[in-house]
């Protein structure tokens, strides 16, 4: 057995924010896998096998790396952004927990910047501060275990970073989570709206909590709620470093 | 004014880690300003100059920055990992804040991989699901508010990513940490300490809550508590997706 498992982060779109190690473990691969969208963005070569699969199939498709790399492939898994926030690394491990023939696999997880990173670098520094990161699809958890995260993070005055925040399927979701934020007393919060992050349909928005839409994201949009604290200057958002 | 501001993340500590971005930024870079062991990353070139700084003078090293590049310099402002994250950026909006007649420099903010991701990839994938990252320090914030949302953290069922945790000035503050998070109900909890990430020196322990002693951690160590869910599978952690 001498394949190998690599986990690998894309980043958010622009190729400038692929880390030097994800490109190394690219050009080292035998086969990559992932949801179709990311795979694209690996370039084609003679010795490389692209497996694009459809979303909601992580389980299958991390059992499917885990096979080929125990059959002495070199794969790599790829995910957007960072593959250890809301992405594939723990359906790999989730799929490894049922195979303890492969626990000895040699696998690496290899970090990439997370949509988050980007989308505060675009606007600012509203990360600048404590923070949370709360995937809002309800696909995996209760929506009433979103609701009170949401409801707690107001209350510890967090910014909230909200991956996945609105879908054709959940359209409903991002309405109550600006419904339960408003009531919770964060109406003057400064939110962005970061669209398509470091992709060349990147817009950035921020407009204060109790004027945002539910129209104003989409799958492609990462949204940073502010804390209390965060404030303008120019046309930067960021989040005081000094909290009294 | 042709000068430029960019403040940059270099990762963790690993060259590979450093997105080809920020390499492209610091190789056309005129001025290099930072804490000193940051700016040390950086290999002094002719054409370059180098300003080293002392920890806690963030503020006085923003400024300079600004005046630099007011005065048509090509500044680049380094901070490890993500300069967004308890890092730089707020740093400089802050001193933007000060003075209006800087409002329109070209200033970017170019994103990195935190440590926090990293020390996520190297333990496998405990930030998984939904988490938060509170930074330890109380040199800017009271006591009082940390330890408010830790417990509002724990309540949440959050992952929790602990920045500075402990240094020869602080000593107590990780100590009491542990002890809320125990009070909390969170003994059963696994705790990653990541010393050292992606460097020669790294070092990754993972122990249960009730077992963590304080003397694990240090000002080079990010630490991870993960929720309720978080689990080991061979030598990995890591958070599930599902939970019912």
């Amino acid at each position: 057995m001498s394949g190998t498992l690599t986990i690998a982060g894309l980043g958010p779109g622009d190729e400038a924010l692929i880390t030097p190690e994800v490109s190394a473990a690219l050009a080292a691969a035998t086969d990559i896998i992932g949801y179709a969208p990311y795979v694209s963005r690996v370039p084609p070569r003679a010795g490389l096998t692209l497996h694009p699969s459809d979303n909601r199939v992580e389980l299958q498709r991390a059992g499917e790396a885990l096979r080929l790399a125990a059959a002495g492939h070199h794969v790599v898994v790829v995910s957007s952004g960072d593959p250890g926030v809301f992405a594939m690394a723990s359906a790999v491990f989730e799929a490894l927990e049922d195979a303890p023939q492969w626990h000895e696999l040699p696998i690496r997880v290899l970090p990439g910047v997370t949509a988050m990173l980007a989308a505060a670098a675009s606007a600012g520094a509203p990360l600048g501060h404590d923070f949370c990161a709360i995937n809002l699809s309800d696909n995996l958890k209760p929506w009433s275990l979103i609701e009170k995260r949401l409801r707690l993070a107001a209350e510890a005055d967090f910014a909230i970073a909200m991956y996945n925040p609105r879908s054709a399927s959940r359209p409903e979701g991002f309405a109550r989570t600006l419904e339960i934020l408003n009531e919770a007393g964060c109406g003057k919060r400064i939110v962005i709206f970061a669209r398509a992050v470091s992709t060349s349909d990147q817009r950035i928005e921020a407009v204060e909590l109790c004027d945002a839409r539910p129209e104003m994201a989409d799958m492609r949009t990462l949204v940073i709620v502010g804390n209390s604290a965060t404030r303008r200057v120019g046309r930067w958002v960021y989040a005081p470093r000094q909290v009294r």
